[in-house]
């Protein structure tokens, strides 16, 4: 454990890497914080539990275990980083097994990521001890780690209060789930929907962390949502992905994607909903529906908590050659800096998205490129529209929900992604703290 | 000139636009500037101008012109935005008329990018106004515009000034030439070299602007070489090519890229180096290494001056699948928010550098990932190295030269990139000033 050590030292004379100092004074800063978190209702035989155990934070929980009732299906989707970290690879390996899965062990402050063999071991140490106490196969227990990357994770720790979890599981924790999972996050994220398949009505909770780190594909984010709908691994998959596209894989904060994003769904299969065998079957829409809108709900939550966020932005790109090209233009927009830094600054400075279209590299002609802010046209015919209501856009930049549409004039391709602006809030949580 | 109305009643009533005062606020901010700007030879043949139009400066020269001997070849290398100003437009079908250049014409402040039939306008009035006194072709005289994009040009306000440019012309003004392009620099930007071609000696003198929405294909940035080595175009064009994908083509400030990028090179053609048709005949040798170098140091000033910019980072990978995969990832490092932020703040947070390696989409072996900071190999076979200094680190991180190596271990791709750290600097001269 000398790597700790190191860090440890480091921490102690450094105050300004005290975690829970920073959390402190970053609290409640989101001025995009919904009003408080939605009511969870129970799930038939899936239970929760937090613990502390001081791995990173002080005085908060930090540990998170979810049970599941035989016979649970689950479905993922993971970072495509090709340096994931040691509970990806764990991921992954379990979904292609197919069984079942039993249980979901969470820790927030490390994320053993970039750990070797070292953090293996702590991870494997601590599935081992799970398992045993389940009753399960080890690849049963599904792992997510967050925080610091290249820190051994200290497994005995953790296993310190394995029995202490077990006994605290009860299906009514899900607020204090969703808060034990948070790192540099300001607020907890959760949704609840309910949708009905073949008549009977299922229920699907969500909880979700992230505020930097945050690209497509994935982001420093951790989601997972359960249903008791009776549901194979195959078809919640294909849910999943499709919604991912649409919500967690359409947002960004800062471009930068995790090495341990994660988006796993659990299905108990308490409620019986008939066999049903393909995406496509009309009784399954409205689920599907319901699921995508939650996962847009979580994702536009990781978006408002972007680190420094003070403003939510909706970017939505039509006439571009495909929907694929238009995601490009439209990530291209989000993730310019000097796009984000002029809505900060509550600058309707319009040529800086003309610039972030053209340098997307996807086809788009200059010449007819309309550009709309908060409803009001700024450009059309290659040039700003004559007498447009310059103060009508900056009034649009001074609320807290911004909409850009940008219209590249080439073909039948839409997309739209959701960011939040580049502040001095994002420098001071980044360029002087170790998360 | 209703646009420019508009954009002047809204610059009156917020004094935040005032670019004049912003230059006075930023001037001297940089601790990466050079101690001073360098000696510039006369160049036979070639002259220069410059004068205050005041289209959007006060108290300072705006506009440049450089007047080129009958006979001076020119070769160029364009942004690749697809949403590029009429300057560059017109630079591109100059090129490819293959004719030979009379003059540069330069303003700074407005970009004359997206502003339609409006901007071309007033292009050509300066250009014909330009091309009549100098008696030449209108396609011999190549113009750039930078600053605002979206804001007419007033081509009026040059052309009043064409007469006195004209007749102010002269070797000297190189220091005048290089101060009179800038917009949010903070400093000049100029380097001399000489070279020795078939026993003749040339001189090579550049100079360039540029310091936010820099990035690869190519910056917010304005370089021109010229020399009086008698080049054809053709030749001139292949050594530009090269120079410019070591040196403009890799770095980046913010990894936003502008719709005005422009690197010219011009040949006098006063110093007869006999006949050279292929670039690669060794009498060239020489020369084609120290205009790589002049290239590469106006691009390493460049970033030096990048908005907000407080250590300068050299990023090395090796390893990688091929060069093109090495650079993929030195860029995905050097884009990176979160390793930009980290570095502002002194912090040897190298997980950050495993994540943009991750993140990059090129092949990395993860458990042979090699990271060295400062000469300080911190991480090798997948995790920290045990026991590495870590104070030694910061030490390093605390100078103004940063520099960090990178090996992916998979092949023998190897390049270098370089950028400047994401500072409070950034966000002040971008969130609340129309540059």
């Amino acid at each position: 454990m000398l790597l700790i050590q190191i860090f440890n030292k480091k921490k102690k004379k450094n105050p300004k890497h005290d975690r829970h100092n920073k959390m402190a004074k970053i609290e409640k800063t989101s001025p995009l914080a919904p009003s408080g978190f939605p009511d969870f209702p129970e799930i038939d035989g899936i239970e929760l539990a937090t613990a502390a155990t001081e791995t990173k934070y002080r005085g908060r929980d930090d540990l998170l275990c979810v049970s599941f009732p035989k016979g649970a299906t689950v479905a993922g989707v993971l970072t495509r980083s090709r340096t994931s970290s040691a509970p990806v690879g764990l991921c992954r390996n379990n979904l292609e097994t197919g069984k079942k899965a039993r249980a979901l062990l969470v820790n927030a402050g490390n994320a053993n990521a970039f750990t070797g063999k070292a953090g293996d071991d702590a991870m494997t140490s601590t599935v081992r001890t799970l398992a045993g106490k389940m009753g399960c196969d080890e690849d049963q227990i599904y792992v997510s780690s967050t925080g610091v990357i290249g820190e051994v994770l200290d497994g005995d720790k953790i296993n310190a209060h394995m029995d202490g979890i077990i006994q605290d599981l009860s299906g009514k924790h899900w607020p204090a789930a969703a808060k034990a999972i948070l790192t540099t996050d300001t607020f907890a994220k959760g949704a609840v929907r309910t949708a009905t398949i073949n008549g009977v009505k299922v229920k699907i909770n969500g909880f979700a962390k992230g505020s930097g780190m945050i690209a497509p594909d994935m982001a420093t984010m951790l989601a997972y949502i359960f249903t008791d709908a009776d549901l194979s691994q195959e078809i919640l998959q294909n849910i999943m992905n499709r919604a991912a596209d649409k919500s967690f894989n359409s947002i960004t904060v800062d471009s930068d994607t995790s090495t341990s994003d994660t988006f796993l769904a659990f299905a108990s299969g308490a409620e019986k909903i008939g066999r049903i065998t393909d995406i496509n079957d009309p009784a399954l829409a409205e689920f599907c529906a319901v699921f995508e809108d939650l996962s847009l709900d979580l994702a536009h939550q990781v978006v408002k908590d972007g680190e420094g966020a003070r403003k939510f932005i909706t970017i939505t790109v039509t006439g571009a050659e495909d929907n694929r090209a238009a995601k490009v233009i439209a990530l291209s927009i989000a993730n310019s800096p000097l796009v984000k830094t002029a809505i900060a600054g509550e600058d309707a400075n319009w040529g800086r998205i003309v610039m972030a279209v053209g340098k997307a590299g996807e086809a788009a002609d200059r010449d007819s490129l309309e550009i709309i802010i908060g409803g009001q046209k700024v450009t059309e015919h290659g040039m700003a529209v004559a007498g447009y209501d310059e103060d009508a856009c900056t009034r649009h930049l001074q609320g807290l929900e911004i909409n850009l549409s940008v219209d590249v004039g080439v073909g039948g391709g839409t997309a739209t992604v959701w960011t939040c602006d580049l502040t001095h809030g994002y420098i001071d949580i980044n360029a002087d703290y170790r998360s």
